[in-house]
């Protein structure tokens, strides 16, 4: 079993992701497929006059500010034209997919942050009402049960509050939560980049791999979305997952050869 | 079983319906519920610059013209902001809810109507490229395996073509197809009118009922959008459900308020 995430920014083509999904599901593969939709979610914002805010907390990292209204149009791209058109493709070429969101049969649960602090120009401040948090229990009864009759899941965030309400979860650290939950070998985290860049202006600065123990050392070359990536990887390895691919999805067969090694591997402790 | 059709027009309160689906299941009514959102649909689509456009064939149905544009707009509100905010509502009471789409697993399957005419100012003109059609194959079996699970299945067009291509379809005839295939006793089509109307302008000259066979001598009460719910009454008749009830959707105990036969009510022949 592997979980691929597939990312959401421009110059990846989901078409062609399918194309290579439906090659390996053709061979056997078992899968779940989480997928992300960031670019389109910015553009489909500012077109409805409500431009995306991001925060950085002040541990550094970065998060798109999500209250009612951002979360409405996040559900519309996320669930809707992304899931559905990535869903469309796959049923073209025979896969059986079969989208969800982490509301659905309560797939994916957490814990809401309302409150978040952000970093701007050099001042902490405070924001409310915020519909972002963190997955901690997924519906692995729910995935399962389609795998047997099956269907290839195909996940997008929001994730369910534990009091019911919709908080959008990072894409990443929700595969990794699905990747541990359902004991999957790997985790492929596929982005526009083609894995941990020591010089982010060079993409041939690629590390190639290093042993989930030593993320710490490694972690001093992530900035920005690659640190998310980092900490579900660390999860992952933490909750058993063998390997943690950090690979490039603008590549035609992007999960076939990010599974053939390429990108930056991270390796668990072998049990 | 039930299932229910609940519609997407201004007035009807998804919230004040989620509780009375709430209500019911907590008294072990099984259901499937299948959801519009036209009138957001027509918001959205204003507000990103394509204003819908709706058809008029010969025979005097009304449809959506649904090019590729206009189906991602489709997606995004029915699959996405309406699918999931109900879901999300349901959740919060306990509820467990699963949002799908006709293309989620292949759940809806039909044939794609590319070229529809349309009478325009006298004229039938012919347009190209249409993303619609009329489904003939429901996944029972998809529905069977979440019901047993304990889900409540939420259901949205689009469905899938044949040949794997998203197609709009009507919500209220999809969810007659959905009633027959899962061998369903009551169907309720619940929408921004009490029921069938002798009178438009008078939402108390409600037809209160007739039998199924019969439906031909009512059709000519019907305009508009009821005209297509009664060919979805007349389907679902002829598929063995024995009551089809076209109710008010804008009443805060709605589901609960047609069971008990508010509004019109057809009866298919006893077995």
């Amino acid at each position: 079993m592997i979980v691929v995430k597939v990312g959401g920014a421009d110059g990846i083509d989901l078409a062609a992701f399918a194309r290579d999904v439906a090659a390996l599901t053709a061979n056997g593969q078992r899968m779940v497929v989480v997928h992300g939709g960031s670019a389109e979610t910015n553009r489909v914002a500012e077109a409805l006059g409500r431009p995306p805010r991001f925060v950085t907390s002040p541990s550094g990292m970065t998060s798109r500010y999500t209250d009612r209204e951002t979360l409405e149009v996040f559900e519309m791209v996320y669930c809707g034209k992304v899931n559905k058109g990535l869903g469309e493709h796959m049923q073209r070429l025979g896969v059986n997919a079969l989208g969800l969101s982490g509301l659905d049969g309560g797939l994916l649960r957490g814990r809401r942050k309302a409150t978040v602090r952000s970093v701007e120009d050099g001042r902490t401040i405070v924001l409310h009402g915020d519909h972002t948090g963190t997955v901690d229990v997924v519906n692995t009864a729910l995935l399962e049960t389609l795998l047997q009759a099956g269907y290839l899941p195909v996940v997008s965030p929001p994730a369910l509050s534990h009091d019911g309400v919709a908080i959008n979860v990072d894409g990443d650290r929700a595969a990794a939560a699905i990747a541990t939950s359902l004991g999957a070998d790997t985790l492929l985290l596929l982005s526009n980049v083609p894995g941990l860049l020591r010089d982010l202006a060079d993409e041939s600065s690629v590390v190639e791999g290093f042993a989930g123990d030593e993320l710490d050392e490694y972690a001093r070359y992530a900035s920005g979305r690659m640190r998310m990536k980092l900490l579900g990887a660390a999860e992952a390895v933490l909750g058993g997952v063998q390997r943690v691919i950090l690979g490039d999805a603008r590549t035609a067969d992007c999960v076939t050869s990010a599974l053939a090694g390429a990108g930056t591997v991270i390796t668990g402790p072998v049990a």
